[in-house]
């Protein structure tokens, strides 16, 4: 990567799950780290990440595990990243820089202005758009985010050099760059993450009700299968994505609905030029999208 | 297999895309048919298969392609399909079997019972359920079908030796055979496909409205790449599916719009306990489809 040797000094991962496990294990191979100190209330969690070689060691004392840390990166879900900024507040040190990883920006932005006083220039907003069903340490992988993007959302107080401190952590992750207001980043990825989540779980939750039998779930695996993985995802992280992007959430939820109604008028009435026109519509977007991803992203 | 050689005779098969393609692939591989002559209206498509070795022979005659055939496999969208039929009946011969692959069984029952004459007897009306967002011959894969269902729905007027006939071919194919109503199969297939390929297609077109520039799709491309792959699915093959089965489509996208609405009443009332309970029972639910999931249907 080129990055001068343990560059990153010493690194405290806050929830030692796929994203903060996976961003461990790609720092720890680029070489660019001293240690990696693991903090999570699960001990069973942070054991395997310790096994698996994703940090150096671990503790379950927050002050203990942020003293002398670099860099601290908040993975855990959203209302538990927001509530541990008041108790980051008296206990990092004053060099420390903080990120997070949450796939919502203004409400933990909100909370570290509240919580962090001085320490919030030194906050630096991202969220690498990477992921999979799977959670826990067990699912992490060195390679998650190499040729992913990841979205940082600094504010107008966020101090430079940590912004540049913070990309170049992203960057020797194998991650691309991208930065936008957060509040733009919210709307976005209602719309393109969290939107399809809800489809997905809601899916499921009408499959349960009204099929019954093994068989019949065994005859849904087929196409069933992929559009509704990410209902797989974990509960707890997306009941707090959903709760605290709500508004873009919800909005997109009603949108959708009105989507879908049109698409059952024009199936109701039998308009067959017009519905073989907006499903070759969505198709071709769907073609332009497939081609937009890179090596790393195919299946 | 154990199948005497050539024992399913000469096969024709009308429309040599995905699944037609993949049927003569399986059964050629398998050494169970004589010869495999391909009919469709698209030359270059049959020219692909000839070079493919799905198939010995084509024309786009359709007396000349089923004239001789033991078994003929209507594999076009649904109404093509209804409207082959008719065409059907005075040129096929006395003991020729048929058999077709569509998402839909009541319409094309219909159709064949109004149109066959005696020969509806020889109708045995299956859909396997396999396939893949992609069409056409190029697509066709030998193993396509392997340890997945087969759905056969005689009536009472099909003659058993046709069905057991006709299933012996899907087996031969690799394929498991369950046998139902086609009232069920057509209400099953309602939520288990036709459901989530519209609300495939629905996310891709919100999606083209909300976000235009490359960037946001490619920001797009991770999550929400699973869930919207069916959406690159053949738009006439899923007009006719969803025009074909329009009561039970439209009833399953009205349910499905219920739904949301409460989901998005849940997310916007901030009744965390509700939420995490749902989210929960969806995963949960997930997760045992996942368990049933064979070999073969693994990504």
């Amino acid at each position: 990567m080129g990055e001068p040797q343990h560059s990153l000094g010493t690194l405290t991962v806050v929830g030692v799950g796929l994203i903060g496990g996976s961003l461990a294990g790609a720092l720890k191979a680029a070489g660019c780290v001293s240690e990696v100190i693991g903090y999570s209330r699960s001990q069973r969690n942070l054991r395997q990440a310790l096994e698996l070689g994703l940090i150096d060691r671990w503790t379950t004392d927050l002050t203990k595990a942020v003293a002398g840390a670099n860099i601290v990166v908040l993975a855990a879900p959203v209302f538990a990243v927001v509530n541990i900024f008041a108790r980051l507040a008296d206990t990092i040190g004053n060099d420390t820089l903080v990120t997070d990883v949450s796939s919502v920006k203004q409400p933990i932005i909100k909370a570290a202005r509240t919580h962090l006083g001085e320490n919030f220039t030194r906050f630096v907003p991202a969220h690498p758009i990477a992921g999979s069903e799977k959670s826990g340490a067990t699912a992490a992988r060195a390679t998650l985010f190499r040729d992913h993007w990841t979205i940082v959302t600094p504010v107008s107080e966020t101090d430079s050099d940590a912004v540049t401190c913070i990309t170049g952590m992203w960057r020797a992750a194998g991650s691309r760059i991208i930065e936008m207001p957060a509040a733009d980043h919210d709307r976005l990825l209602a719309m393109t993450s969290h939107l399809p989540h809800a489809l997905a779980y809601a899916l499921v939750a009408q499959l349960g009700e009204q099929v019954g039998s093994d068989v019949s779930l065994q005859l849904a695996a087929g196409g069933f299968y992929d559009i509704s993985r990410i209902a797989s995802s974990d509960p707890v992280m997306w009941r707090d994505i959903f709760l605290s992007n709500r508004e873009q959430v919800v909005a997109r939820l009603q949108e959708y609905r009105e989507s879908l109604g049109s698409l059952a008028d024009l199936i109701a009435a039998g308009d067959s030029d017009a519905l073989t026109e907006w499903l070759e519509r969505a198709r071709d977007l769907r073609e332009r999208i497939g081609a937009l991803r890179t090596d790393n992203e195919a299946p």
